[in-house]
């Protein structure tokens, strides 16, 4: 077989990663190269310059080729580094020069570089965030932005999660169940996690079994199966508005119909226009609601509030999907009731995930589907089939020992103390007219800046800064929210707190602009 | 809080499975549990009969009650631990007393232990394996009992996987990666993975880039995005016969419908019949092949017969998934050729997992959609968004390392010598008349019975005698295979050999008895 310049390179780029030629190495020579592989001399040269673009090797004049500190690289252009190394303490992160080069230009770059280059540090298209098809594949290739503040993530602080524990319990799992990896998972779940679950949950009031609950790829697998299970291509679904743009994603993809309820930002769903929608809208199957600590408007719906709507549901016979993913963040000593608590006829199916309280990195989820949850479990089969074991064996013991008690208490008191600075900081630091609502649990904050500023135009200045944020459009359908913005304080305070002094001064300048 | 007693019987065993109380160690009495707990002394009676029942705790009489060997009996009942066990070299699993009663007895129990027991042992229903809605769950349920030789397993012993290695890069990953499970993984697979997949399938002529392939939650993810992208509801799709029964039910979940075109157990899909059916059937979006070891018959079609399938597809302008999850397990030197090697219009779109060769217990599975592939990154945002990277991780050492390869060996020599014994034995102990073809590669035995034995009725006499295998019909929505039967060969050959034999006598009896 013989090579081509990027078949080379990227043979080189793998014997380069495995440490075949470790950092500081010198290269083969060209005419080296080139005699090894039985290539001409140009190809070789073509090879070496698409690796040093690529940021894998130097070239040190007459000298030769070595190998350049390429995991720089990768920590600034894979995001899961990245998000590690950006909340570092040394501050700025330094781009290889070339690669830095790259960002600020984009300069056009031959066809094979132009793959690579697209998947690594293409930025964010602005005008695709506005399209429901494209804004969930664009607000993530802003997570692979390499920015100082990522204040769009939907995860906390990766050091305010127990990954030590629960790395821990991974390997006691892997010594425990020595055949774990060798076999099959199989049924709804390890057993042991949902006994687990049934008892945390008992400890709120929330009295599910075992056989009630099904474990899900975290808490999109099983709003996507509730939704299958309720409702027909065509079906209406009533959401909140803003809502997750997830949410109206898996709505559109299954032919499905989300009607926008008016959501505020300190008692949630409205009622009223719910209970209008439903009277004058006869094809709504459903309510996908976050009930306590909503993204992005961290609203929480009173008790009362949440009685209502669940009456509300049970006279016009439709389903209520409680995607309750933050209920466990609250700042208070108490924990809110969720909805299901109250349900007696198995009207509400209920959400809970690992995603945002635990481990971002576990994809575990689970579902209590109520009057559906047999349709949901067998629907499961055709989607995902099972879901992995061994996170779910780690995610029991971390339960049943109490560690999860001890890290929620952590992590509630880091939100709770963080809050009240992001609130009065956004009053510092803001233009005149912006307002927020503190709100009473999980970490999104909700602004709503004056008319006169965009917040689309304020996110291009935001990036060129360094700086991510979501845009309010992108939580709804309706073209509303173009003067809101939601952020992420779940980081050390001095590091929210210089963003957001950043992030005002843009503001004000925007604000000035016009 | 007064605890019932089932939910002071839930403590108890948490207690008991965490180890507070260690096996053979004696329970308080049933006076000083009911003065802890502040119940009634019956309350505290019902407790420890309910463990009792359950296997936890043994009475002795007058001496009080002791932590049961409890680890054993999650061995029979749960399939991850039953699979490892069932296959020790200690033959024949002793079941707890009261255990092996249920059972064999199916006794009725009180309300709440029922819901307890069924989870655990419900044998499967026979007529519900009829059902398309139900053969799924139905077959799992299989998998949960406590049998003896299981060979309608989908995987091979788990002692043929490399799993001390693979715990092993788990643990490494964990160590290089600290932040890996405190933050979101993000964007279509772990780079390193993707770089290694495309590395690895280049060894078999399939020229994949990174940007060309996305990870997703096992083959069965990847067959619902596939199906997904390239049909609406009401679309036909073309898929052997007999086939995967999960395909079928995915199909059937997503409003389409399947046409199911005659595979033979030697060359595979017949193409007079599919070109047949596309020339008169308008509505076929695409063809769901296992082109190299088919599911259930194992048949691999002659690359002249995949080039063949290609033009005729190309020529009907309509889309092939080939589901390629057994091709590594040929047992010759060579690997077969993927179809999508002769794909020049992207018009296959190619699935891989690790589920079959490398690791059950992982859910990774791999899509190269072709023309298709835009459309299917964005549904697997919308069905489950992203799949967890630990296992990524340690799956892409595991190739870049050359343990693939190695394992791979292995367990291809394993089957290879399996193949010509189970066919022998087959030839041996089974009825005159029964069919087999020894396949080239993976691991499955298509078996034709006598049209005198009903291979649902063996089955049912099977289970009774710790056999089980999956029968014919379920392969298919058209009532035919009922004397087919598929057998899995994947585990130490003395186990097959025994098993083979003891089947055989049986469809002697079926046969006799007729």
């Amino acid at each position: 077989m013989q090579y081509s310049y990027l078949e080379l390179a990227q043979l080189l780029i793998s014997q380069i990663q495995s440490e075949q030629y470790r950092v500081g190495e010198r290269l083969p020579s060209v005419r080296t190269l080139a005699k090894m592989y039985q290539l001409s001399p140009s190809t070789a040269v073509r090879c070496y310059r698409h690796l040093e673009n690529q940021g894998f090797i130097n070239a040190q004049s007459k000298s030769g080729m070595y190998v350049a500190d390429w995991k720089l690289l990768y920590s600034q252009n894979y995001s899961l580094q990245a998000k590690a190394g950006l909340y570092s303490s040394s501050g700025a992160i330094q781009l290889p020069r070339n690669k830095a080069a790259m960002v600020l230009t984009q300069q056009p770059s031959p066809k094979g570089d132009a793959h690579h280059n697209k998947h690594r540090i293409a930025p964010p298209v602005y005008e695709e965030l506005m399209s429901l098809q494209h804004r969930m594949s664009q607000l993530y290739e802003l997570t692979e932005q390499p920015l100082k503040w990522q204040l769009h993530l939907a995860s906390a602080d990766p050091n305010w999660y127990a990954c030590k524990k629960l790395a821990q319990l991974l390997k006691q799992a892997l010594v425990v169940h020595p055949h774990l990896l060798g076999q099959y998972p199989n049924g709804s779940g390890w057993p042991e996690l949902k006994q687990a679950l049934s008892q945390w949950m008992r400890s709120f009031g929330l009295d599910l079994s075992e056989n009630e609950l099904l474990i899900t790829n975290g808490s999109t697998e099983a709003t996507s199966l509730a939704l299958q299970a309720v409702a027909q291509p065509g079906d209406c679904i009533a959401v909140e508005s803003p809502v997750y743009f997830g949410v109206l994603q898996t709505i559109e993809k299954l032919g499905l119909k989300a009607i926008e309820i008016p959501c505020n930002a300190g008692t949630g769903l409205s009622l009223e226009a719910l209970k209008y929608a439903l009277e004058h809208q006869g094809s709504i199957k459903a309510v996908v609601a976050m009930s306590s600590f909503q993204n992005p408007t961290g609203s929480c719906m009173p008790d009362s509030h949440k009685k209502k709507l669940l009456k509300l549901i049970g006279k016009h016979q439709i389903m209520l999907i409680e995607d309750d993913v933050f209920g466990d963040l609250s700042h208070q000593v108490e924990r809110p009731t969720p909805i299901k608590v109250w349900d007696k006829h198995e009207r509400v199916i209920y959400i809970g995930s690992c995603s945002k309280s635990l481990a971002p990195g576990f994809r575990i989820g689970w579902i209590a589907g109520g009057r559906y949850h047999a349709a949901i479990k067998s629907l499961k089969l055709s989607y995902s089939l099972v879901s992995p074991l061994l996170e779910q064996v780690a995610l029991a013991e971390f339960i049943k020992g109490g560690d999860m008690a001890l890290h929620l208490r952590q992590l509630r008191q880091r939100l709770a103390s963080n809050v009240g600075l992001a609130v009065k900081a956004v009053a510092q630091y803001f233009p005149y007219g912006t307002k927020v609502i503190s709100p009473a649990g999980g970490w999104w904050l909700w602004l709503e800046l004056p008319l006169s500023i965009s917040s689309l135009s304020l996110l291009k200045l935001a990036i060129a800064n360094s700086i991510s944020f979501t845009p309010g459009m992108v939580f709804t359908n309706t073209g509303k929210f173009n003067h809101h913005l939601r952020i992420n304080y779940a980081r050390p305070w001095v590091e929210i707190e210089m963003a957001l002094q950043k992030l005002g001064q843009l503001a004000h300048q925007q604000s000035t602009n016009h």
